[in-house]
């Protein structure tokens, strides 16, 4: 089973040292150092399909961390450059190393997050990058500003052995996936799934269970993939948000999944988690089978 | 089994009414709708420990939501009024019912989030609350802002039938807890998992599951509870951000939540998704017992 997109970038954080200046300065000048080459935000590729790593030249950078001890940065670069639609992205995303995608997804959620950010929520003066490119500090009220990450519930609800699957406007043709949605302040996960199945479907759901989760940088997401059983099949859709829903059977989950060019419809792709929640549940055998 | 503390509002968020300007002028003037008094951001309880509503005057509110069809507000209130340490509520929180718990948790959250989003971070104009209370919108550049909410993990190790616990210097005497760290972008819950065990207590951990979730309004947390299992139970403790850990057996665990007087150590709260944690592990009955 594959692990979900954009997770395993397996390397060391090392965030105690994003505070220490004098570190990250020997760090920044380490022979072994690397600097992370992006187009904009979007990653550059070699032939190969490998992000292209390049000598450190200037300061400021984000400290990735390090890769068996050798020292990686990412550029923060202007805003603006390059903050095209995410979809543009996703054939190369299809084809790229699932490491590298990981360690591109750090950069780039790091870098919208700096654009959002560059002045004082508090107090309006102009922030300046700090703990390594990990934070925001403000010179005139002190405010610091911290990386945001935005919890989303995706989710299965399943009834008699078939899973509600929609599509938005938006999607490639024939695409269809899980629902979605934020989690809100003053929710669990488990709250925000059955309020998200209710409003866009109409459908109560009971016995939420959490599958897998992954970060998802367009811009700065932690997806969190459950499954919840459906006290019914009535479909009352919210049309402002979904062009379509219907219940799948595993057949059709798997053979979409399979690529298979008579299936019903199209999966989303491989690095997305609501593949890796079809996946799951089409490899399951449960009660209603 | 207690549900997790501030979950269980059981309101009706009615998010598809938030933009709708003229329908919450209605709701605003509904001879039902009612506004929650609060003290600063702190909840005003009346003798019998429910949280006060009064009639709505003023408009600005933020919308709670709907129960049983009666339109709920809270006030939007200046920041610096009241955003005292959350340990002085604690006392407090024990004797308040849950679902007011959760109804005021979410009037603290969205506050404490206005509070530090006056400006817009894009371009440093002063925001204005939309959506009822649940973004701000920058009339120059019109970026749109969204409450936030961050993802922390919280979690024990297992070895051998024990878990790890540890406390930290703020904590009140004998209390031990959970480990938690906030996640950050480009990780999944599992790999935040590992990562803070790995820094906090220099275990490595595998099999990460997930057990149950809450949000926490101080300020504005989304607490994701799990168990992972340790590779060794050979403690490496970071000193700056606790003072000391140890391995807690099932019996020691049950004695601390039911509060016995020789127990090892003091439990975590109730309204705690640490209390859950523990009173979920406690209850299982484990391969190695
Ligand atoms: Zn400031
Ligand atoms: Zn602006």
């Amino acid at each position: 089973m594959l692990p979900p997109g954009f997770t395993g970038a397996a390397i060391d954080r090392a965030d105690h040292l994003r505070l220490d200046q004098t570190r990250i300065a020997e760090l920044v000048v380490h022979a072994e150092a690397r600097l992370l080459r992006l187009e904009g935000i979007d990653p550059a590729i070699d032939e190969s399909g490998r992000l292209v790593w390049e000598p450190v030249t200037g300061d400021g950078h984000l400290f990735l961390g390090l890769d068996e001890g050798r020292p990686l940065f990412a550029p923060i670069v202007e805003a603006g450059s390059g903050a095209a639609r995410a979809f543009a992205l996703f054939d190369l995303l299809n084809r790229m190393d699932a490491r590298d995608a990981a360690i591109w997804g750090v950069a780039r959620s790091l870098n919208t997050w700096h654009h959002r950010h560059v002045f004082c929520g508090v107090c309006g003066t102009r922030t300046v990058s700090f703990r390594a490119g990990w934070g925001r500090k403000c010179p005139d009220c002190g405010a610091e500003h911290f990386p945001r990450v935005d919890p989303v519930v995706i989710m299965l609800a399943e009834h008699e052995g078939r899973v509600l699957l929609a599509r938005q406007p938006h999607y490639p043709p024939r695409r269809y996936s899980a629902l979605a949605g934020f989690v809100e302040p003053g929710e669990s996960i488990e709250e925000a799934v059955a309020r998200e199945i209710e409003e866009e479907a109409g459908i109560e759901v009971s016995r939420v269970r959490y599958v897998a989760s992954q970060p998802w940088p367009f811009p700065g997401q932690l997806m969190i993939a459950c499954i919840a059983d459906a006290a019914s099949d009535a479909i009352r859709l919210d049309t402002n948000e979904l062009e379509d829903a219907f219940w799948a059977s595993r057949d059709e989950v798997r053979a979409a999944l399979a690529g298979a060019p008579d299936s019903r419809f199209g999966a989303p792709p491989p690095f997305a988690i609501a593949n890796t929640l079809l996946t799951r549940w089409s490899e399951q055998e449960c009660e209603e089978d």
